[in-house]
């Protein structure tokens, strides 16, 4: 049964319909009372990969999750890992979820490990997962060639290598600090081949969001005896 | 559809079988996917509640697990917010979820505030709360008269009051410290007198062992295009 339908932002501009579904698809299966529907951004063909492109993209996002608040979703996902606007469309989605990738990903980190070795595109971690994993971060490494989410697709061996490398650093987890790598399947591969748990920034998000959709809405059906 | 099998073990003997599964429903409800097959430990009518309770339940929860483990079980939770013998399990249970109430509580916390209010029933926050939330546990309060999880349903409005005073040090989150809580549902009530959130123990716990279940078996398939 479909309950609640989640506004899905993609922050980098695509065109093909499923590729611009594909991170709602994620959370549509891992949780079949979720319904998805995704928008993206304008004018951002490598979508966010520093301070910049994440100013040019904040009042795009904005923008967006308004759309979608108009279309009556119940909660708004912010597909990246860096959380950008989240706080500004909290001030706007009168106490429905909002979440982006990084503050869900750093907590299932947490709930799993405090030693935590994070993935991502850019010269340093997300700022979310930075703050929340704290001393639990114990090494953050970037793939050789990579600077944009747009660079994972041609990129899997250094990905690999990467993440070996944070395994050798001594992280019993990997998480995956962008949510281009949900596109690519990138932690299931990365599960196979380490044989350590690997967080996918998707499915962290659509966990918090899927809990927060339940704790504001059916709390007291699901405690009463 | 239910994929999954959940074994829950419930830190206090309980003799009425709708009690003993009671945390279980609660996770049936909010996944349908899960099933949970329950189980209480014995000769500890007043639960766990100091160091000598968990160190007298240590064992039991343990050979608990075990049991549930024959049982083919899928993953196992340990009702209680001091996560007690659950590192124990981990390394009988070859990979398989195992998980307490008070990490994945931390963990959900973090990932909706950095300003967090716990109610206990001990003197002092259960450690996996206290160490997971650091600087982000801003007060700990027990409600007057509660030193036990037998003590709960009999204490409404001290815990009402120790929840407002929470709010009143700046909480900007509720997380309740121990699982007792749940079986009365404490935190539908508490959300709807003070308008903050109120997490729920047994509920965290859920959303955290859901994750983890379809991270470990159904990961590949979720992320494929």
């Amino acid at each position: 049964m479909k309950r609640f339908r989640v506004g899905v932002i993609r922050v980098i501009t695509l065109e093909d319909r499923g590729l611009i579904e594909r991170h709602g698809r994620i959370m549509e299966k891992a949780y079949p009372d979720i319904e998805t529907l995704s928008i993206c951004i304008e004018d951002q063909p490598k979508g966010i990969f520093d301070e910049s492109s994440e100013k040019m993209a904040a009042p795009k996002i904005v923008e967006a999750g308004r759309r979608l608040l108009e279309e009556g979703v119940d909660a708004i996902f912010v597909s990246c890992a860096g959380d950008p606007a989240v706080e500004d469309l909290r001030r706007i989605a009168a106490g429905k979820p909002v979440f982006g990738a990084g503050k869900p990903l750093a907590a299932l980190a947490l709930a799993i490990s405090s030693k935590v070795g994070v993935l991502g595109i850019g010269e340093e971690p997300p700022r979310p997962l930075a703050a929340t994993l704290g001393d639990a971060l114990i090494s953050y490494r970037r793939p050789s060639g990579v600077s944009a989410t747009t660079d994972i697709a041609e990129s899997l061996g250094a990905i690999i290598e990467a993440a070996r490398r944070l395994r050798g650093d001594g992280a019993e987890v990997i998480a995956l600090g962008c949510t281009g790598f949900s596109t690519f399947g990138t932690a299931a591969r990365l599960q196979r081949l380490l044989g350590i748990p690997v967080l996918d920034p998707v499915l962290a998000a659509a966990s918090i969001i899927h809990h927060e959709l339940i704790r504001t809405s059916r709390l007291g059906e699901l405690l009463e005896a």
